[in-house]
């Protein structure tokens, strides 16, 4: 409820200070889309910045790729997404509304959940300090009953969807008896596979126009590049080809700000390797993608690794890094060993062969690959959220967002005490100076106080203050975001303290 | 002919040292798409990150935006795209070929432009030395006869087309008896429009479906977030916001390499301002945008302005800032005056007010915009296009990238001149220091000789050399991409060099 709460809070945040407006907002809006404001902009270019510096920049054998959104059609073909990239829909005849299956039932499990959230906390109530919840969990008769019931359902949604039977899926929703939020009706259709690929025309409306597809994930970009890259490289296995890039889905129900959007932003690496050779570059990735997580300072009791014991087809190991959102733990990053799966297919889709020839073993073979694949997004929300913090100062309240200082939108921010008497003259003098290192704000209007809170509200992690003293001692006061803590600096030491606060070397020596 | 031939070294160069693939092309590329390899992305960020820092980090009063490709419907109605971002098309009846009519036109007038070539250069064979080609021009009947002729098609084409005459552009096509260059016949369709738009449905494929587009211009984001951050970022008249992103546009004809591609990368700045003050504030930007190509060292000569006689419906004032690629001049970016047109077409669709109230008139009113808007990709050829060198070298010959230092994709190459003795040791441990703020390469396969040249084709301001000499002084040889000298420095030094070479603070002092 309190993280419920928090989101809220922190989705109006978002709105308030420029960090992310809803797409096309004057038109009421598109779905599931959003735009990043002026301070949310600057923030997602530094994560794509801290995570493409530390792929490209500090890996010796991996570089970056560039690869359009447009891709030829075969592609998808060769990937598995024209079959397989389905989402299970069904109608409601009365209200023409339209739902993914599983989400449906789901739904339904949330509510018999919450019937035992319910349950707990009258008991909570009943028996005050002495109330030991696992212990009611497990023999309280009705809490037993519906656990068993999720536990039912669950087994039945996994198993029908799994093996594709839509009827059978269709058939648990009618004996759950779930009902159309909307009509309120069970008249249900039939429940049918919808592809989650965006698709346009290309070339004229004449016959030789082409359907492709808006890639719903950057990966292939890199495996179509695979012989490119490695031979105008030079590149010698395992190495590694880095892309960050938007890709699109059309999913049908699309919730949670911006967790899950349409149009989405993602940051992936292939690293290609001797087959035999994954389990230890899987384990590697694994172990470095966390420790890039934890050099952010980001809390660590936050993170947890959730090893999926069904694999998709392509893989033979995978994990998902997880964060505990105000929404629960979710996926942030994927980290997958795709076996030979992606390159074996192209090979067979285009004839060309994409093999490596070893000058170790004098063998041509197709490499094996690792990934680890993150939503640009999802990082974006997941700072957003470690940051937001409420707490109480001397003079009341204060918001402040304490991101990662080599993140943070704004860098320093820089007042004159009041608008004359040369004031302003020299903190313009200060900004001109480091504006040309440092991403700097100007704000000379209301009081230092408010605008210290201004600056806390965006996560600025430094404010100077330029006054009368200022004028004759060549000094000024610079503010810490977190401490607030105010300390008397001569002029010329500015870029060096905040260089030291906000650079990204700090981060890339944890790596 | 010289510089066709320029052109197609340059297009294999890129292809061949990573900095450009066509897209797809292990399934047979797609038309007039391209995906930028390890060193091309390098270079492409370089790029992005000078003018977006020249734009949000130098102005006080420019921020940053990244609205999303895709955006309501109706927004393009009101931007005029919907009804009028057409190409008219034309079809062989007998080849099923469509063709825009105005190139096929265009290329009847290139064709008439050869034989006057073949003229002129007929009459400099014979008359040699003496030949004044001006004069010739001037008084060959044939000559002057060919120039008449193509001086009243351009006329006609410009005409019809101007004024929506369909049937007109159609005549001139038949008058002229151009023939498919497929079919060879003269059998014509009508002329249509043909909207340049993609199109995509969002949502499922029910009754709640729509149809939505891929922009084709970022500066509507920008539009219609005008109040989001103008309020959430306390902006003042005049203020700019600026925007990086892709943008999609389904040419029938597509050109020149990256130069007209149908997905690209757009660079756009709007600046809000003052009705009234619009011409001050064109000169302004036209001036500031030219200085900031200049910055880059590249020659001057190259660039001209192209002011606009017939403006586009939504300007006052219009020019392009022209570069002579090897196909001759053509517009890298643009700087337009364009009123009030998108805010008042957006308030009249929208129903919002997108108003600006001036605190030191007391008056609400529609701001005017002035926009820069440059191509990421063009500048990319431009810039590939100004670095491209073969020049004769002591042992033979090279190619040289002498692309600005600071927008190089690689700073700084490390060598240990042997593989043994410690001396990759060394190297390695030089790189792993300065990697940290350079994107730096290690090589120890080949000659010295041969490494130097292949950082030199790809543009490494750069080379240092690792020798036994420096295990004992701890001095390293560094070699200047440019001037080819060497020098032995201390270790210590090198970040320092490199740094003074490659910053960006060097072109924003400029600026």
């Amino acid at each position: 409820m309190v993280q419920e709460e928090l989101f809220k809070k922190l989705i109006a945040h978002c709105k308030e200070y420029g960090f992310i407006f809803p797409s096309s907002e004057i038109y009421d809006g598109l779905s599931a889309v959003y735009d990043y404001g002026q301070n949310g902009v600057e923030l997602k270019n530094n994560i794509k910045r801290y995570w493409w510096d530390s792929m490209v920049k500090l890996n010796e054998n991996i570089v970056g790729l560039d690869s359009a959104i447009f891709m030829h059609p075969e592609i998808w073909k060769a990937s598995g997404h024209v079959g397989a990239f389905n989402d299970p829909l069904i109608d409601n005849k009365d209200s023409k509304k339209r739902y993914r299956a599983d989400v449906l039932i789901e739904d339904h499990m949330a509510k018999i959940e919450d019937k035992i959230e319910k349950e707990v906390e009258k008991a909570r109530k009943r028996f005050g300090e002495t109330f030991d919840e696992a212990m009611f969990r497990q023999t309280n008769p009705r809490v037993v009953e519906n656990l068993e019931k999720i536990e039912d359902i669950r087994k039945r949604m996994v198993q029908t969807l799994e093996s594709g039977d839509l009827e059978g899926v269709r058939q648990l929703i009618v004996d759950l008896e779930i009902v159309c939020p909307v009509s309120g009706s069970r008249n249900w259709t039939e429940v049918r596979q919808f592809n989650l690929m965006f698709e346009t025309k290309v070339g004229s409306v004449s016959e030789d126009a082409n359907t492709i597809y808006l890639r719903p994930e950057t990966a292939q970009g890199i495996f179509v590049n695979f012989l490119n890259v490695q031979k105008t490289g030079r590149m010698k296995l395992p190495f590694g080809i880095a892309q960050i890039g938007k890709a699109f889905r059309n999913e049908i129900v699309a919730r949670q700000f911006i967790f899950r959007m349409r149009e989405f932003e993602q940051m992936e690496m292939q690293f290609f390797l001797r087959p035999g050779e994954e389990m230890k570059w899987y384990e590697y990735w694994k172990e470095a993608r966390l420790r890039w997580h934890k050099a952010l300072g980001t809390n660590p009791a936050k993170y947890r690794y959730h090893n999926h014991d069904k694999l998709a087809h392509y893989a033979n190991a995978a994990c998902d890094i997880e964060f505990e959102f105000p929404f629960g733990f979710k996926e942030v990053e994927g980290i997958h060993s795709r076996t030979d799966f992606d390159l074996s297919n192209h090979t067979k889709f285009s004839g060309k062969k994409l093999q490596y020839f070893d000058p170790e073993t004098n063998e041509n073979y197709i490499p094996f690959v690792v990934e680890t694949s993150i939503g640009v997004d999802r990082m974006f929300l997941l700072i957003m959220a470690s940051a937001y913090t409420e707490e109480k100062v001397d003079d009341g309240e204060r918001i402040v967002l304490r991101i990662p200082p080599a993140l943070a939108p704004v860098k320093v921010a820089v007042f004159p005490l009041i608008k004359k008497d040369g004031l302003p003259e020299l903190a313009r003098t200060i900004l001109n100076d480091i504006k040309l290192d440092f991403n700097c704000h100007y704000d000379e209007k209301d009081t230092i106080g408010k605008r210290y809170r201004r600056h806390d509200a965006i996560g600025t992690p430094y404010c100077i203050t330029v006054d009368h003293q200022s004028l004759e001692d060549g000094m000024v006061t610079i503010r810490d975001r977190d401490t607030m803590v105010q300390e008397r600096i001569p002029i010329d030491r500015i870029r060096a303290i905040v260089e030291e606060k906000v650079s990204y070397r700090k981060l890339f020596e944890q790596l």
